[in-house]
């Protein structure tokens, strides 16, 4: 069973302040991650930049769409993301998690026509081994435009079919899709269903919000639940939690 | 014209002492290899370990045959690498060089039969767009044994064999090879030509020394050149230097 995980970059870092990570909330997902682990769960670990990453990739005018070739902007986004992404492996190794990086800029690149090429057998290698793949949305080189951004969803989406995963889940800060009335929308089966209730997170996101995330959830093959990390526990021993996207 | 060029560990950092850089022979290096893709040469850069990564490759028993399963001694040394990785890719921007990381347990594996796989496609596109990748010798997940070395002489094969190089060179800490009486080899075409002459460098080194080289240059379907810092210039101004392996 392959679980792909994303936690959000406003879950596990303060959003609002730059380059602050929140290590309660990586060390309360580390613990959820370790219990499934113990039952046999391959899990791909994959996580946003919150404040690691958005203000600096906005500082370099880089998005998803936008790229630079300014490599001393594009390390300078790499290595914040770096910063995260070393925290979220400690935090994991604390709880006997045998944790290894994986950074999007060392294997991935889009081609002129923006198609996304992330190789994945060194991630099957490292499930097979027994380790836990974590993935950071990174820079990474876009012919054409020197370099763009990719963002954890993407990520998410583009591993999960890759790997053939079982289970997708989205840790956000929100307990799912809300409706109007502020209650979780329990299933999504196509974006029309939601389209109007759905608007961007407030923070700087150079990536796109929950209307971005659902769409790109929808590509999946697997359901994909989106859940806080109050759900985390129940989205790992269940598969399900939140809004369940099909 | 692509060139593929490797920077010794024991060139570039203090090799009996632990994690201290050679930044001297880094920024010269730099300088050298500015002046060439001044000329619209494309140049991948591998570098080895030196103190950085073979201290902590021999404290937790990892070598390029004996793996480990432990996540955090694989992490100490692909973080040590990372440090010396850095000091290059800063050295290198200062000579306004775009230089990128490329961190190979982000990107190549073994399989169980030693095979490895290390996918180039991101390598090509940052060099099509004007980058200059940064590769170092690093630890990659071998199936059946957890996580093995994987040196920088490896790399420089296996990455010169898969962008169709034009060219190779080994900036190594002796001129060349050098026979009996220490003066420099000019040309090897088989190994049974310098066999008998050709010892193990001195210090730790778990990647092999020069007779390791010499075996997997004589792989190569392109000339490979082993000479010291003194004639890097020539090097990438006429594509060969010391000692040539053809």
């Amino acid at each position: 069973m392959v679980t792909v995980l994303k936690l959000g970059g406003s879950v596990i870092t303060a959003k609002d302040e730059p380059e602050t990570a929140d290590t309660d909330a990586i060390d309360r997902a580390a613990g959820a991650i370790d219990s499934a682990l113990e039952s046999g769960e391959q899990l791909v670990l994959v996580h946003g930049g919150g404040s690691f990453g958005h203000h600096h990739a906005a500082e370099h005018g880089v998005s998803t769409e936008s790229g630079t070739d300014n490599s001393r902007g594009l390390l300078a986004i790499h290595r914040a993301m770096g910063e995260l992404n070393d925290i979220v492996l400690d935090s994991l190794q604390d709880h006997s998690i045998d944790a290894l990086p994986v950074r999007p800029l060392s294997v991935a690149h889009r081609s002129e026509q923006a198609d996304l090429s992330f190789p994945a057998g060194q991630i099957r290698s490292m499930l097979g081994e027994g380790f836990t793949p974590v993935v950071n949305g990174d820079v990474i080189v876009h012919e054409g435009k020197g370099a763009t951004v990719l963002s954890g969803d993407t990520i998410v989406v583009e591993l999960a079919n890759a790997l053939d995963a079982d289970r997708v889940g989205l840790c956000s800060t929100v307990p799912g899709v809300l409706d109007e009335s502020g209650d979780v929308v329990p299933a999504i089966e196509q974006y029309e269903d939601v389209a109007e209730i759905l608007g961007e997170s407030e923070s700087t996101d150079v990536t796109g919000g929950m209307a971005a995330k659902i769409r790109r959830l929808l590509e999946l093959d697997v359901p994909a639940s989106v859940f806080d990390l109050s759900a985390l526990d129940t989205f790992l021993k269940t598969g399900e939690s939140g809004t369940v996207v099909r």
